[in-house]
């Protein structure tokens, strides 16, 4: 997303934390890439978020938990797996697999932030339907915008790669901008003395 | 809840920390609403929930985790967002929300700690009953009074903003005693050093 | 698990950690029971997982986790509460429950790991047999040989005590090498300053 793209997108839509009272008054948490000394570069403190669901209704508040934890200058981590590599899929992708499992997985679980569902109250879609208008009438981001801000506030997404062999996902078929795929280890090591959540 | 009622309620329910053992012989954790030093005031260990969900199943360990929690002399948090901002909504109000689409969720996902279903096998409700007759003849609290009690425990109860505006749940929808709405921000903040679960 | 049955299971499945690139050059993360010093022994970071989901796409992750942990030199320890019960259920008992609706419960839910199901595109067993086999394929371990690891590594099995109340589960229709019930209050304690993770 370039510089424009990105101030464009800023005025269209209000970031979830532009709203926030701070907890301390000067504290200032704002979008700027080169945010203020006295909150982020030098603050400690991280966050890893394992996300471990594709569902619309937890890939949601994992992205804003992400790029909150990112615009407050903090370290932010956000490990995929199982259910929650899905929406790392390029939203082109149609089917994705090698065998007719995988394919038959892909085609009911189609990936992609542009194709989320909720977990509960779907109603085949009218109920993401109405959930996508509340938000855009709220300037909510979507999952794609957040995701794209959340690359861009150098959130580090970590793809599972036993998941990936596992549902027989192709680095080609994720998005661009990934960390190289890594496994448990990894997502443990990161974890340590971070906030952590499973999502 | 008056302190008599509180009085009449421990003596009809066995909280469910009453029958653990405590890890160490000299931990006396009690409800007593004035922990003894040793325990409590004293612990600088603190607990933060993100509550995420408005099932029954899962309100349940979130709110006996932070009434344990603050039983023992931490100081507790709970956020509640997306599909948690349900179980604040008062048990007497039935509709929600300021247009068709909001009013239509919260028909479909009647709020209220008296109305959670179980997020599987709730047979269009025969599985929550089942389920709230195996914990009265358990002598565990329901969720209503385990929010009566976190809330007099001095539990921090949060809501957040942004659902509110996106589910169009005013102030008044909501149980009184709660904390100031916020954000992802504020919960960051106090997710900060503290053991923290998102349920 | 007999040293020579390990011996023959670890060569005949992969490990998930297996394959992962340890983060730092000089870390030797491997299922050596005597794990060189460098790792183990001496790593003080702890990892506590609530395990509330008795779902296969939920279990394996906790187990998953638990054992990389514990390969790792971490002391591990899981939280078993609510559904997350089932799978400790021997996997020859078929219903459990004192009276008529616990009974009921687990007839529909039948415990054991190997009677985990999807928590989605389950399809009436069809999506479980299809991720059972993609895992042999991948050459992962199942929930049950993992659940078999984490005891052998010194993984803390813990049942929660109120839950087995509640759903009328004996300490005999669950398997052995568990560590005693206990409740909310040591779930907390142990939590305290580790990673932890609600799954």
């Amino acid at each position: 997303m370039a510089g424009e793209e990105r101030a464009a997108l800023e005025q269209e839509i209000e970031f979830p934390y532009d709203s926030v009272e701070p907890a301390s008054p000067n504290l200032d948490v704002a979008l700027d890439p080169a945010p203020s000394e006295a909150v982020a570069g030098h603050d400690d403190a991280r966050l890893v978020i394992f996300a471990w669901s594709g569902d619309l209704d937890r890939m949601w508040p994992t992205l804003i938990l992400a790029t909150t934890s990112a615009a407050m200058g903090q370290e932010t981590t956000v490990f995929f797996t199982f259910w929650g590599l899905f929406p790392l899929v390029k939203n082109d992708v149609r089917i994705t697999g090698e065998n007719w499992m995988q394919k038959m997985m892909s085609a009911v679980n189609r990936g992609g932030t542009d194709h989320l569902k909720l977990s509960k109250m779907n109603f085949a879609g009218a109920g993401r339907g109405m959930m996508m208008k509340l938000a855009r009438d709220n300037k909510v981001a979507s999952p794609t915008e957040l995701m794209e801000l959340a690359q861009e506030m150098g959130v580090r997404l970590i793809p599972c790669q036993m998941t990936m062999d596992l549902l027989g996902l192709r680095r080609e078929d994720l998005i661009d901008g990934l960390e190289e795929p890594a496994g448990a280890t990894t997502a443990l090591l990161e974890a340590k003395g971070a906030t952590t959540l499973f999502i």
